[in-house]
């Protein structure tokens, strides 16, 4: 895919539901094709506000299959969703990660349900910009929800939930040692905490465990009008989905986009998505060896002809 | 301290060696003063280009007294060293962090002998920053050595490494799964390595396990015209100390400033601590509270009149 096509044309193709344009301006997305800014801001611009649904919890906690299991339930609502597998750790991409391979399998000939893996694109540390970029495409399309699922509990992990309008936190069983170990972070993040396979024996400690710390978390923030349900599931059987389902639901009956929290949300939102923009921008400037303009800055700075905050002002200027 | 004296007396303060002023404009470094900008430009523009050598290691490998005995050694030759001791986990700054109260007993009554604590402030990250521009203050007088020194070795760590000339990467002997722990990121990090508490057992398996990973690293970039050396130290007598010091020196007359490898680091140097300017600009133009006009530009972004790539062009424009 060398040129893209107009963006007038790119959002008839999404409007109507076309998976072909769609996974084309997202591998254009990870290839950062040049002339794809004013497309996305034109699909931006048009987009839905789609439900964003961010999942993520430790490696082997059984999320492939929650959201599997997820997507079967979506479907027997008629309702349709979009999936971003998001594998920070792996610099391959367009692959088979996070599961994908059985859920192709089982949803390939499903026109209601898109399934995309993106992964790390290496040194740039692109990879919020590149998500931020593909939810931009994927809430141009009429989707009923979005889903954005990573491996992981690292910090681009975070960073990537932070693109989303709600975060499932998927936990196992714990045993007292993962409790304590959990207990610096855990209330930072989630709207919904999911402990799955729930038929383990530590289930019920760790659902009291979680519940505790909410409870200790609404001390703090009483004003909340949002308080995280603990739902237990058991993603083989497909236990508790319903629930879980209902619960994101009602999540999003309570965080209206007009009520101030949700707001609040979606400020943070752009403000962070905005930041990743300009650090990939300024990113590339430097690792781009065709800037002969930034060679020459650097080489007069060596020379303490130059400093680096003069350096500074020609980038900012550079861009304006 | 609200207004900062005009670059050139700043300089000729510091020329003339001035403690006071050194340790003033650190502060207001830490602070943000307004009206640093210009002073630093002032500053870096008449660097001297001092040997800056970065210190790192795991908690707990001796480092505070290793660097307390290079001082020493370092006096006793007749030169002087500015010491910067960062913990990047602390929020605190100005106190005594990093064995400081010990140095500064021992050294406080010393003019040749210059130290100073810096710690996180806060949320805004920009400590790497903050450092950076430390050390141009520091590199603005007559110093003969400069020590960088962080705790631990994550990531805010290895980047504050980055702004050294040299890294010495201090270790305790290690354990079996240790070495194997090592393995992974070892060779990315340190220009000379030091076993401290060399009398331990496992003194000699670990000399041995970093220069097999040393002879590894030879055979991946053989052009490489510095060869990490391993030293083996025990920082309470001292013993080592001076092997290090000239294994520093070594480095330094092997690695001169007209070498390709040393215009290579430099120039990354350059790079990255200009990239943390950015980044710290555009941080705090987000975090200002009193901009009403990104605060504008959000809420148009949310009613989708606006878009996140646009608020980029303007970030960069303001800043022009």
């Amino acid at each position: 895919m060398n040129a893209l096509p107009d963006p007038g044309e790119i959002t008839n193709a999404l409007s109507s539901d076309s998976f072909r344009a769609c996974a084309q301006l997202i591998t254009a997305i990870e290839r950062a094709t040049p002339g794809l800014t004013p497309v996305l801001q034109v699909l931006y611009r048009g987009g839905r506000g789609n439900r964003i649904i961010g999942i993520t919890g430790p490696p082997g906690a059984g999320k492939s299959s929650l959201v599997n299991q997820l997507i079967t339930h979506i479907r027997r609502l008629g309702k349709t969703v979009a999936i971003l597998a998001i594998d920070p750790s792996s610099p391959f991409s367009g692959g088979a990660v996070l599961g994908d391979r059985l859920r192709m399998m089982q949803h390939s000939a499903d026109t209601g349900v898109f399934i995309r893996s993106m992964a790390s694109r290496g040194q740039l540390g692109g990879l919020t910009k590149a998500v931020g970029d593909a939810l931009i495409v994927l809430d141009a399309m009429p989707w009923d929800y979005i889903i954005v699922e990573t491996v992981g509990v690292g910090q681009n992990e975070l960073d990537i939930m932070q693109l989303a309008d709600t975060v499932v936190l998927v936990q196992t069983p714990m045993s007292g040692d993962d409790v304590q170990a959990a207990k610096a972070g855990i209330n930072e993040i989630g709207d919904i905490y999911v402990v799955n396979k729930c038929d383990h024996n530590e289930a019920d400690r760790t659902v009291r465990f979680l519940q505790s710390m909410i409870t200790l978390g609404l001390h703090l923030q009483p004003e909340k009008i949002w308080t995280q349900p603990v739902v237990k599931t058991q993603s083989v059987s497909g236990l508790g989905i319903e629930d879980l389902a209902n619960h994101i639901d009602h999540f999003f009956s309570v965080m209206k986009p007009d009520t101030p929290d949700m707001r609040l949300r979606r400020r943070h939102r752009i403000a962070y998505q905005t930041k990743g923009i300009l650090r990939d921008i300024l990113e590339r400037r430097f690792h781009d060896s065709n800037d002969q303009q930034i060679e020459n800055s650097i080489d007069a700075i060596l020379t303490r002809q130059s400093d680096p905050y003069a350096l500074v002002s020609e980038l900012l200027a550079a861009q304006g």
